[in-house]
This record gives structure tokens, sequence and C-alpha cells, in this order.
């Protein structure tokens, strides 16, 4: 009912589930654990091509980064059967931040996606984390993150 | 049996356990989780060299999956005491592509290692997985894929 | 016991949990299993600045990774009510490696935090381990390293 009530005061709709663009899919559970795939920042459907430190300032890159937290609800309330209260714990988030050589603040960007998590799931959401700077990601997206979940 | 022939109608032969090259072991099982080390692509037992983008295409990236996949299966072979069969599922696959800032289908090269595992093992093949581009790779090799599986 | 006494040896005093400069936990335990976030490199608190193959060598870079594991430990021992001998075992390294385009020694970097772990822990401290290049880290960090550990 939380989760619900915060979702709806920050007018987010969640999305189906992710298709993967590639040979894999969505997420895989094996015990409680739930491992689901990187998830590329998207803008209208496509994916959201930038650099940070070429052509994406930090802001931009953390609204990305909280895009995808978004579609990583979307995908998790599926495999949870449509009841995001199945979520015992995000477990672990790992944030590939789409970057040259000059850019140091992967950790903010990321944080836009660790601190919706934690706003929509509370204490659930609560996770440790990697997150760091690439050389590029699949069709130019700006972020990529990818988590595990344990499930009640 | 069906790994078996289709491995055999591939002309594939299963390699050994790949040994690191530095301080670590190729696998550490805990309880039904096995995670295996990234394993780099090799060529005539040398490391594959290349980067996308700056020397090497898409499709010879993907060759280069596909044989890590190989490798990969080797070491799932040892690691279940020579039978396949023991493999639940393969959960997550983590591909790390060697490229420079300006190539973006890491998918696309690591689509040789997630159909290759697909086409072998079945349905125990299909695997969540992030794909991204780093900026080197031990002994310049070309792509590393790193991989959870769950044993029966 | 055996583990204090190697620690003394070395002359080496853990230091609290690393508290993580951004929006997540230095650790969370699901099961058995023990998810630790990225540990940057620090020298004097503050981030240890570097970029292998710019203006860092591999042995300083080495020196970095067995400064993290010594706050890795840390960590661990936080987790583990002060106890380390509660590692059954540590399952998985990632080591993430700040270097341009040049640099093919991700993993000799890396040996520095894996050869530590293993002096330590003894058998328990041979892990699984993936090593990489990657284009930046927070902060300009030259090295980050997360793990997976199975606790008794």
């Amino acid at each position: 009912m939380a989760i619900h009530q915060r979702l709806k005061e920050r007018n987010i709709e969640l999305p189906d589930v992710s298709v993967p663009a590639a040979a894999y899919v969505p997420y895989v559970q094996t015990g409680n654990l739930l491992f689901v795939s990187g998830h590329i920042a998207k803008k209208d459907g496509k994916a959201w091509v930038g650099q940070l430190g070429t052509n994406m300032d930090t802001e931009t890159g953390r609204q990305a980064a909280e895009s995808i937290a978004i579609d990583l609800l979307g995908t998790l309330q599926a495999a949870c059967g449509g009841d995001l209260n199945r979520i015992k714990r995000i477990v672990k988030v790992v944030s590939l931040v789409n970057a040259n050589g000059t850019f140091t603040e992967p950790h903010l960007v990321t944080n836009g996606c660790s601190e919706l998590l934690m706003h929509i799931l509370g204490d659930a959401g609560a996770h440790a984390r990697s997150a760091y700077c690439v050389a590029q990601l699949p069709m130019g997206s700006c972020v990529e993150i990818e988590l595990v979940a344990e499930l009640l």
C-alpha cells in the first residue's frame, strides 16, 4: 500500500517489464534471489544517448539514472507477479555510467537511481552498490544499471 | 545426452578448466550457486588481443565471445564433475567488451556467447545479462565474460 | 586467532567500516551471502587519485589495491560482528582499475588485493574474480573493488 502511494505521489506509472534488445532474459530467479539484467536509460522508447564529460552533465545523467530506477521497478513488479511488497530487499546495484576519462562523478549520477529506490521501497530499498564509468554502452545509452534483489 | 549431442553437432570439444593468469581461482561454489571468474578471449592459447572500434569489428568480437562461451562451458563441466546436465540454470552473464568510446554494440558482440550458451544448454542457458564497453582488459584481450550458474 | 596473528605480523590495523560517499549502504546480507559495496582506494582519508597508463604505474596501483583489501577486511569485520573467523569464504571479487586504453595489466594491479585476502584469510580467502579497466571512478580514485562473501 505504502509503495503504491509513494509511486502515486511522484506520479510514477511503472512500465511493463523491459524487453531485452538481445539474446537474454530480463531477470532470473534462483532461490530467493532475483538477478535483474542491466537496463539502459531510455527516452521516448529509444536509447537515451549521451556521454558524461563529453556531451551530458551530471544532473542530466542523474535524471537518466532515475528513469532507469522506474524501469527496474517495472521489471521487479513483473517478476513479483505485480506485488512490489514481495521485495524483501534490494541487495546490490551496479551502475555503469557512459563517460570519458575526465568525468569523476559516477556516484552522483547513480544517486538518481539509488534515491528513488529508497524513496519508493523504504528500508527495503537500501542497497550495496558499485558505480563506475565505462567506455561505452549498448546503443550509446548514457547509463546502464543492473541489480540483485531478495524476494519474500 | 542432448547437451553432448549439441556439442558434437557443432564440433565443439570442451577444453579443461581455464587456469587463471593471476592470484585467484576459476570458480567458487556457495550453496547451489557457482560464481565463475571472468574468462578472457584466447586464440592459440594466448590472449585474443583487440579493441572494438579501434582495430576489431563486431563480427570478430562476436566470434571471440563465442569462443569464451566454449571456455566457460569447459570450466562449468569441471565444476560439475564432468556432467553439464547438473547445470540447472545460467543465472547471470556479465560481458566486458574492450572498446574505445565510439563503439556502441557491446550487446551484439556478447550475443556470440549468449546464443551459444542457449543453443548448447537449451532453456537452462537463458540468462540475465549486462554487457558494456570497458577501457582495457587483462593482456589486451578483446572480451572478458564472467557468469553465475545455479547447479542441481 | 590465526587471522589476528597474520594481521599483526603485517602491522595491519583494520579500519572501521567504510562509510559510503553516496546514497547506499556498505553491505547487505541475504541468507549466508554478504554483498559488499565497491570500496575506492583512499590515501589520508581522501580518494587515492590516479589513472593507470596515464599517471600511475602498476606497482603503485597494486599498493592501492592492497590498501582496499584492508578497508574491505574492516568492513567485513564490522559485518561479522567483529569476528573475521565467521567468513567461510570470499566468493567473488570484482576489481575496477581506472585506466586509459593502453594499460593491459588490471590483473596485476588487482593481485595486490587478492594476495592480501588470501594471506590474511588463508584458504577462505581464495576467490573467483574479474578485473578490468574502466574509464573513470568516483572522485578520480585509481581502483575500486567490491566482493561477495559467504558467512558461517
